[in-house]
């Protein structure tokens, strides 16, 4: 049982439906609670900051924990709504309407005055009087929270041991979520109850993916969406995580005992902190912050005036609204750039899939058990025979993306180093401004915009960091010179420097710095095996995708569970755009070698993921040869926008389905795509939203009824007809299936 | 005792003093002894490194230890004889002359196969053959060897956990020594017996830097020289230290017991490793090599085709060999750098003494608790009225720097971000780009060149290495643009990446990425508080200078002992030149605040300095108004060239006394040296180095009679003779003091 709450103040969402309290405890703890509809969402939690002790503490670090003796000096409540136009997205405007109260608190300790490093003589002591804001914004689908930090005499550096942010449920909830891993995500979600988690962990370690390693037996990571048994469907998640380490949460459930077990993997030994908390651990149910540490385990380094990202929870009794939410993209701050007219929605085909699938590779020769670039004449070298990104193969891409409407190329594989990038501790892995001897860069980049189309860059950085920002403006440099304008980033393997995390404050700090460095270069980005994002492609949304989740080259290396791509939407998709690169149709993988390994999905329903898995930046994976197969199919990827005026959420549920439709940008065309689980679906889609009295052209591209993600992928239908506002179409989705309409003004 | 040895190889130096023996324990682990005119120098000493265990072994990181069952596959004998001209030296020319020997080893280990990541059940066993080279060069003055690892198949990548090289003393001798740290040598230097180096250290750690953290009771740094009881003086360093961690010593002494105990400072908490070496500790007065950690603990990160620095050995019965020695540079690469017209010998003067001294400061306003720069608009904050680099102050230097034939002058604090800018976790501290308001620098560099001097560059990284590189470009780019041509980096503080040590792999690479982008731009570095030098301004003469020990600031931070300097060329200087900063005419600093410290030195003997600590960048680190009150003694400060055509050293003892003649380049002028301890010294200089028939202009810069460090620092005494070849110049150095001369060929 908590202690009893004083003082409370308590601030609703403009509608009434979402109230939160805030309270201290009577040892001066501050607290809220979330309500909706009068259910309780998040029941009274704590909140704080526990600080490190560092040897620098003399000369002015602070170590006095934010966790207690705290009093309300001041209470601000105000009201705020706004419309602003996102660059891209889903809908041409977005309301930004909350109400706000900012609790100012204040805490006075006495501390020890030390005359010098090192010297525990005390010399008295003095009063420390320090100041820290928690703000909360409530929306009418759901609250962010989060602590500011003035700029204050007494309070000026510090470092985070661990934020104790809680969020205490009401009740045993199912919830979608990932293990806990501070660098990866690329795990299969598990669906249990939350009292299930710690004994599904082992099996959710182990499944597919030989990286994870947990940081506890009941940590997770956000977005976290739940379901209650009444209904409210609940999410998780945080918001403008930028110079920040990136929060999980770990359950307190019954066995809570050992918070720092370390499980399964192999990867990144969690180092257990050397004394455990004096903050005694909450009720059960109730999830507790953990930030991604540095390589020597702190969590983060501040200097006021700063502020945390902000912790939200979202809530609704309508699925829908956990997709159709702007609550993550409204607590960002607005766009940071002047010019953004270099930015622009983008289709893209590439030199990419055919190495998944193991037809072709991503390195030029075999002649040399490793690689040092600087003593490699890559022109005297033996050709392997099997490298992809060559002059006469990108052309034929090249090629296929100008007969077929897509904007770029993407090309990997184009520059040295590739012969070994990954996981060898190699710091100067990449230059990424050396082409191998068969990729002209100059004669490829002329012919592609002869043809209207641009090349891709991709920069793996093999999680060496350090390379990478050592080579950034010449690499971007390099992109100016020849006319790229987006950049695919990777980050596979073990962060360099060693010890640190992908997640970490200083890494979460690196995306940023390359996401701000490319702007300058007007370059837009889609980083994969980053940090999740947390909405931060409001701000600078030249950030136009991302990966860090398990995206379609997961079919390839075991394959995605069919509902893979109905939970992806409520969960990775909160924080922004994925490019989960859909549009597998040849889903048997052995057709190029012995991979048994298969896409778990049927056609009609990859061309939904174009509608459902919202994305400015989407991919046509698929080989040019396969489409060949199944061009009338194809004609809907040609066919479909990915920049919106409005979209429109006709139902949804967690890992079952998602049908939703959109109306391209600057134009009366609307499109739909409804996506399901393993078990098929029925639905009707109610055509109501279309203009009153104007006719569409209406091509429906939907499973064939023996359709099937694993019998029968590529049994699908095709029929056109003329529809009008108020029409029904009647869909059957195929296990693992979907469906796609194109709806044309007439 | 020692295993049987097998095998022997010996390799002797040119002249058949040295002889360096080869062989093999009955275990197979490499081996070697050193002698010197058949004396025991290095008694028989192991070789190899112990590889650390990593997660990636699997995938090709090589885990098993290149420490015994080796056995000899060749053994390649040749000589080298060759001279080289520096770009700048205290030489006209260099020999490297020497006797070589390189011993392949050979390795077959039977390793498990693994299937995957984890599954620690074996598929059996493989054979797997690994070449490790000892290359042994054998010189008159002394030693090197290193071990050399060529590309093969079954030694791709490896860790290292640590390097076991061993130094076997012949017995207990005196050796000058400072304790080990990972990230400072600002010590004041110890003289003991080795026995006698555990007693000490706690004192050691103690005097005067409370920074310092050992890793080992008996830790301490290279160079270390030492005299053993029949007059050999014996050197242990390392050369062309690059890409790996910088070599530590750990004694085994009779109480060798817990090797990782903690000792002191607060620094850099040492990590023991989880469990001990299987290799056991030698014979007493050996000493081990002790490589700097990173963050994670790690010793290295290597891949084939690659080697270790040179691990050196200087030996001599006469003392000024060690002085005159060009082993270290020898045992470096030629230069690297196409074009060197540019690089220049400097002597400067610099808007930084009067800082150190408390006069102004280096910061511009006291506004605000702390800095973040993009929050602040310089123009708008209120001075605080004593910012040192102001535009009228910065004036009054260039003008002094013309009108007493200075080249450059210094400028500290010219950048924003001077009031927060070490210990406190900052990352962003500086962008080395944009001035002070009060700080013109088009204006002033324009003024600089007009009086046909330079501005000299200051970059302090506050050791946010990942910010500087960060900026880098950005900042050279500056440079080029407003003429300047050298910059004085520093690295106070603790290293950002947080974990990471001044001395580990990561930050010698930084370091040295550092020189070879300031060389793209012709840019001069004069790098402090990095890592000690190895020699490599051989390969990268842009390096012209660096602190890496107590420099001249100490006596501002408590002062140097008198026969700190009579130490440094023993020690310090045996890896490159080092900016001391000498000149310090006013030697009581209270003059401007209340600092108790003093410098520990007479002006003569400052005077000497320029002559016995070899640098061809020298500062004139004192006031202009000081020098105003002795312009007769800082004559000779104007006069002194600081790059030669030839050097002789008259005599020396560690730590008591050192004399030098030097030619100065490109003339036929001599200036003299002499320099001693807190005891004086009295010395005939004979004047047969001067070219026969030729007669001089001398003047002489002596201690008068009552000269005295403490009591009577200013007394000297300035006579002018005509010398010619032959003649003997009788001079006594007061306690602290010594004398300078100029020869003025007529």
């Amino acid at each position: 049982m908590l202690p009893m709450l004083l003082a409370a103040q308590t601030v609703t969402s403009p509608n009434g439906n979402i109230a939160v309290t805030f309270s201290l405890t009577d040892n001066g703890r501050p607290t809220y609670e979330m309500t909706y509809k009068g259910k309780a969402v998040v029941k009274p939690s704590h909140l704080g900051l526990e600080l490190a002790k560092d040897k620098h503490a003399s000369r002015g670090l602070d170590e006095t924990d934010l966790m207690d003796n705290f009093s309300v000096a001041d209470v601000q409540t105000s009201q705020f709504d706004e419309t602003w136009k996102p660059v891209w997205g889903e809908t041409a405007t977005i309301r930004n309407h909350y109400n706000e109260m900012a609790v100012t608190l204040q805490q006075t300790v006495a501390i020890p005055i030390r005359a010098a490093q090192g010297n525990e003589r005390g010399l008295g002591v003095k009063n420390k009087t320090r100041k820290m804001v928690v703000r909360f914004r409530v929306y009418d689908d759901g609250m962010g929270l989060r602590y500011e930090f003035p700029q204050q005499e007494d309070l000026i550096y510090f470092l985070i041991k661990e934020e104790h942010t809680e969020f205490a449920m009401a009740g045993d909830h199912t919830a979608w979520w990932l293990p806990g891993d501070y660098d990866t995500q690329e795990q299969m979600t598990q669906q249990t109850k939350l009292s299930e988690i710690r004994g599904r962990m082992k099996e959710a370690v182990n499944w597919g993916n030989s990286s994870v390693a947990v940081f506890s037996e009941t940590g997770v990571q956000t977005s976290l969406q739940m379901k209650t048994d009444d209904g409210l469907y609940i999410n998780i998640h945080e918001a403008a995580c930028l110079d920040y380490a990136t929060m999980h949460l770990e359950l307190v459930d019954a066995q809570t005992k050992a918070l720092s077990t370390q499980l399964g993997g192999g990867s990144n030994a969690y180092t257990p902190n050397p004394k455990p908390s004096p903050y005694p651990l909450p009720a059960p149910f109730t999830f507790v912050s953990h930030l991604t540490p540095d390589a020597t385990g702190l969590k983060g380094a501040m200097q006021t005036p700063c502020e945390t990202p902000w912790r939200t929870v979202m809530v609704s009794d309508d699925a829908r609204d956990m997709l159709s939410s702007n609550l993550i993209l409204n607590l960002n701050e607005p766009c940071a750039l002047d010019d953004t007219s270099w930015i622009h929605p983008t289709k893209y085909c590439g030199v990419w899939w055919e190495m998944i699938v193991g037809k072709s590779n991503w390195n030029y020769t075999n002649d040399f058990p490793s690689i040092k670039l600087d003593r490699i004449d890559w022109n005297k070298v033996k050709p392997n025979g099997r490298h992809a990104a060559n002059n006469e193969k990108v052309r034929r891409y090249i090629d296929f993306a100008a007969d077929n409407g897509l904007d770029e190329v993407l090309v990997e594989g184009w520059n040295v180093g590739w012969e070994d990038w990954a996981n060898m501790w190699k710091r100067d892995v990449f230059d990424f401004v050396t082409p191998y001897p068969d990729f002209d860069i100059k004669a490829l980049n002329d012919y592609a915009h002869s043809r209207g189309v641009k090349l891709l860059m991709h920069h793996e950085t093999s999680s060496s960091a350090q390379n990478y920002e050592r080579h950034l403006k010449e690499a971007y440099e390099l992109m100016n010179r020849y006319g790229y304008d987006a950049v695919k980033t990777g980050y596979v393997g073990d962060i360099i420097p060693r010890g640190d995390h992908h997640y970490s404050q200083s890494m979460n700090n690196h995306y940023l710095y390359v996401i701000k460095e490319a702007a300058k270069h007007h370059i837009m980005v889609n980083s994969h095996e980053a940090t999740r994002p947390t909405g931060i492609c409001r701000t600078y949304p030249n950030l136009v995708g991302g990966e860090s989740a398990r995206g379609t080259e997961y079919e390839a290396f075991g394959g995605n569970n069919p509902d893979h791509t109905c939970i992806l939407p409520f969960t990775r998709l909160q924080g922004g755009p994925m490019d989960y690169t859909p549009g597998i149709f040849v889903t048997k993988l052995n057709e190029w070698s012995d991979n048994t390994s298969w896409a778990r999905i049927t056609i009609a329903g990859t061309l939904a993921l174009y509608l459902t898995m919202y994305s400015p930046l989407q991919m046509a994976a698929d080989l040019p040869e396969h489409y060949a197969r199944y061009m009338d199919a194809f004609q809907f990827i040609r066919d479909v926008a990915c920049d919106w005026d409005d979209s429109k959420y006709l139902e949804a549920e967690p890992g079952d389905y998602i049908t939703v439709a959109r109306k391209a940008k600057g134009t009366d065309n609307w499109f739909i795509g409804g996506k399901c689980d393993e078990n098929g679906h029925k639905c009707n889609v109610k055509l109501d939203f279309l203009d009153k009295g104007r006719k569409y052209e209406c091509t429906i591209y939907a499973d064939a009824p023996n359709a099937h993600y694993e019998k029968n992928p590529q049994a699908y239908v095709i029929t056109k007809r003329t529809v009008k506002k108020g029409d029904v179409l009647k869909m059957t989705e195929a296990p693992g299936g979907g469906f796609a309409v194109s709806l044309i003004a007439k």
